[in-house]
């Protein structure tokens, strides 16, 4: 598997994941019909940078990276990582999350926070912490499961410097 | 005192008071070198509704109410509030997050979220807690003070529904 920075040719594979993921309301806090020139802004032109990883030429993942909040706050950065359905259990979410922790170093970050983390994903969960997380706040009732329910979503935060 | 949207005139009235506190960097995750245009565009033009507060009508107070996050989170909004500097003191603060929480409830939203609220900002954290407010999380350094350095940033979240 190759992990590299999005080029133009990208952003169909980005979508088929993209779109599989969103439409189906359980993880990303996106409304569940967001267009494909949405999807384009929230995932390539809105962050400050959005990787993608490929097997065999197809891509099997992808994640972004930006500024979570400005002036004061903006030694923190947020992440978003999506893995093709297919390619589940392969160790890719991991390797993204890896690789955005060092990213978010060269580009002069100190913290990592994700702002929304459904209770549900349980796997997500487990490998946020696993990879040096920490639940810092519940937030209660906060996230629309379409099966659910509202249910509670988790504030996840990593200082990723010694200093 | 008198409570209102925000119309094309008032402008100038809110620039006065943000750039006051935005420059002091020790509250609003916003560059403390925001241009007048980002400052429209973040208090104005991206909120779903921004209101004043008038005294013998000169701008004395003035919020926003947007939506925190997209889809399954679009239940819950997020508000910014400022006070004139000079006009501290007189409960304006407290009149606008009654008012939001109310005008929240009109527009359609279940919970109210405040994302970053610095750990110094004792008198903000004293007054959403005392008006319902709780603090979920904690953001270790999350916040980078002027005169402080890296600081504390609350999350602080209220449930607006009895349903």
């Amino acid at each position: 598997m190759n992990i590299r920075e999005v080029t133009d040719g990208d952003f169909e594979g980005i979508w088929s994941i993209f779109h599989h993921i969103v439409k189906a309301g359980e993880t990303y806090a996106y409304p569940r019909d967001t267009s494909k020139v949405q999807a384009e802004k929230i995932w390539i032109k809105a962050p400050r940078k959005t990787y993608v990883v490929e097997a065999a030429g197809i891509i099997v993942g992808t994640y972004f990276i930006k500024t979570n909040q400005a002036g004061p706050g903006e030694h923190v950065c947020n992440c978003g990582y999506m893995v093709a359905p297919l390619a589940r259990g392969q160790g890719i979410a991991s390797l993204m999350c890896q690789h955005s922790q060092q990213q978010a170093l060269e580009l002069g970050y100190k913290a990592m926070q994700f702002n929304c983390v459904a209770a549900s994903n349980t796997g997500a969960l487990k490998l946020w912490q696993k990879l040096g997380f920490v639940t810092v706040g519940c937030l209660p009732k906060a996230f629309f499961h379409p099966h659910l329910g509202y249910i509670d979503a988790m504030v996840m935060y990593k200082w990723l410097t010694s200093s």
